[in-house]
C-alpha cells in the first residue's frame, strides 16, 4: 500500500508541523505533540478550555477542530495509539485556567485510561477538570463489548456543541453537561468498502472481497459486526440509519445528520449517500436541522 | 472497484440532488444539471456572474465553489465529460444580467468548444460574455500537446480571485482581466499513487506497480508524463515544485500554495506534503502569502 509519507515514524511529527505551517492560528507545543489555539493564553482566564485528541490517523480530527467555538487544544498520539497521560497533562496545563477544562474522550480503553489519569494529575495541581466520554457506535451492543460502545465520528458534534457553550462563557459544569447530553444523543454506524492501512504496518488491516463490505466497523480498521454483500448506496444508507434510529427508544423529532467519510471516500459518494439519508429521515417525519457531508474523522 | 453509488447513470443527478439537499443556499435548475447560488436573481443586475463547470467526478469542484465571493453557477457534465452547450447556456441565462458573465473554462477540447459555443449563443441574445481558459498544467510542454496545457486544480484559485472581483462589483472587463492574470500566474503538477475509477467503467483507468507513481497526470486519470519509482513525500514535493517554478522565467517573490488531493489522498498525507513544500519555498526566499491543503478538485 503506497503512501505519500517520508518514514512511518516521522508521520505524526511531520503531520503536526504541516498543520501549524498551514494554519497560522494553530501552535504546536515545543515538547509535546499537542496543537493549541493561538491566543489560548489570552482566553484561559475567562473561558472553559475544551481538549480532545487520541491516536493520529483521523485527520482532520482532532487538530482540525482547534479554534474559536471548538477545541482549545488537540492531543496527538501515534497513529491509532492513545496519547500518553503526560501529553494530555501538557495540553491541560497549556490551555486551562481558573474556569477549568473539559476533556472529550472517545470510548477506548487506552484513551479513557490516559485522559483519566491526566485529569487526576491536573486536579492534583488545582485545575478543575471534567471528563466526558463519547460512545456513539450503535453497531456493537454494549453487552458484547466489555469496554462498551466505541467512540466514532459523532464526537465531532460533541466538540461543536460543547465548544459553542465554552465560547459563550458557560461555566465548567454546564459545558460538561452540554457535552454529555450531546454524547448521549448521538448515534453512529460505519460501513467500509476497504480497510485502512497504518503507515508502520504498510498493508491493509483486513481484506474484503470485490463485492463485500464491512458493516459496523470502528475508526481504526477494527473488524465490524459482520461482512455483507455490497449493496446500493441507498440500501446501505437505509441499513445504517435503521440501526442508528433503533438505538433511541423515542424517535427524535429534530436531528442533525453527519455523513462522514473515513478518509478515502469521495465527495461524490458522500453526497449520494447524504441525499438518500435526508430523504429517509424526511420520510419518517424527522426534521433535519443541520446536515453535513465530508471527511470529518 | 467498489463504490458507494446506486447506478452509474444515476451518479450525476443524485450527486447534484444531494448537494442541494445538504446546502440550502444552493439551487438546482429544474431542467438542467446546473447548480446556482440561491438569490442569484437578486444580484444579477449589479454583479458580474461567474460560471464554471465541466465533467463531474471532480467534487467539491465545481458546485462546491458556488456561493458569495466565488461562482454564481456551476455546470455539470457526466463524469469526466464536458457539459453540453445548451446546459452552459441555461446557466448563463439563469445568473447573468446586464453586467454580463465570465466563463472559467479548463483547457480541454470539449470544454472549450461547448463553453465557447454557449458564449456565442448568449452574446446573440445580448448577454455580454467573456471566456477565460485555465491551462495551468506544467507537466506537458505546449509543443507536445496540440490542445496546449491542461486545466488542473489551479482553476480553483482563478474562481477565488475572479469571484472576489465580481463580488466587489468590478465591471466585466476587469473581472475577466483578473481571471486571465490569475490563470497566467498559476502552475500545477500532479502525481498519482493509483488511478481513479470512472463509475461506468468500474475499474481503474491504469494500473501502477506497488512501487510506482505516475508523474504529471491529468485530473481525469489521463496518463502522465512518465512513471517513476515511489519516492519519499519530500522528494516528490521537490520534483513537483521544481517543475512548477521552472515554468516561470522570473522567480515569484510572493505566492499562494495549494496542495490538492484528487479525492483519495488523506489529510495526513496532504499535510506532510504541504509541510515540505512550505519549507522548500521558504528556502528559496519565496514568501507564501496563503497556503491551502485539501481536496479541492
Amino acid at each position: 500500500m503506497k503512501m505519500l509519507i517520508n518514514r512511518p515514524e516521522a508521520v505524526v511529527p511531520e503531520l503536526l508541523q504541516g498543520l501549524v505551517a498551514l494554519h497560522p492560528r494553530l501552535r504546536l507545543l515545543a515538547d509535546h505533540p499537542v496543537i493549541v489555539r493561538a491566543g489560548a493564553e489570552a482566553i484561559r482566564d475567562r473561558q472553559v478550555a475544551l481538549i480532545s485528541g487520541g491516536g493520529s490517523g483521523h485527520e482532520p480530527a482532532h487538530a482540525g477542530y482547534v479554534g474559536p467555538g471548538m477545541l482549545s487544544a488537540a492531543v496527538a498520539g501515534d497513529v491509532f495509539t492513545s496519547p500518553t497521560p503526560d501529553t494530555v497533562l501538557a495540553a491541560i496545563r497549556a490551555v486551562a485556567g481558573p474556569p477549568g477544562a473539559v476533556l472529550i474522550v472517545k470510548n477506548y480503553t487506552g484513551d479513557r485510561l490516559n485522559f483519566g489519569l491526566a485529569a487526576e494529575l491536573a486536579r492534583a495541581e488545582g485545575i478543575a477538570v471534567e471528563v466526558v466520554v463519547v460512545a456513539d457506535d450503535v453497531a456493537l451492543p454494549a453487552s458484547e463489548h466489555t469496554a462498551g460502545p466505541r467512540g466514532l465520528a459523532g464526537t465531532v458534534l460533541v466538540h461543536k456543541i460543547a465548544g459553542a457553550a465554552a465560547e459563550a462563557g458557560a461555566p465548567l459544569a454546564q459545558v460538561a453537561a452540554e457535552a454529555r447530553a450531546t454524547a448521549a444523543a448521538v448515534g453512529t454506524m460505519g460501513v467500509a468498502l476497504s480497510a485502512c492501512t497504518v503507515p508502520a504496518a504498510g498493508k491493509p488491516g483486513f481484506i474484503l472481497g470485490e463485492n463485500e463490505v464491512e458493516l459496523g466497523l470502528g475508526i481504526h480498521g477494527e473488524p465490524g459486526v459482520r461482512r455483507a454483500p455490497l449493496e446500493s448506496a441507498d440500501t446501505l444508507a437505509d441499513r445504517l440509519l435503521g440501526a442508528i434510529l433503533d438505538r433511541f427508544p423515542a424517535r427524535p423529532a429534530r436531528v442533525a445528520l453527519l455523513v462522514n467519510g473515513l478518509g478515502g471516500t469521495t465527495a461524490m459518494e458522500l453526497a449520494i449517500v447524504a441525499r438518500h439519508a435526508l430523504a429517509h429521515l424526511s420520510g419518517l417525519g424527522i426534521t433535519v436541522e443541520r446536515a453535513f457531508a465530508g471527511t470529518f474523522l
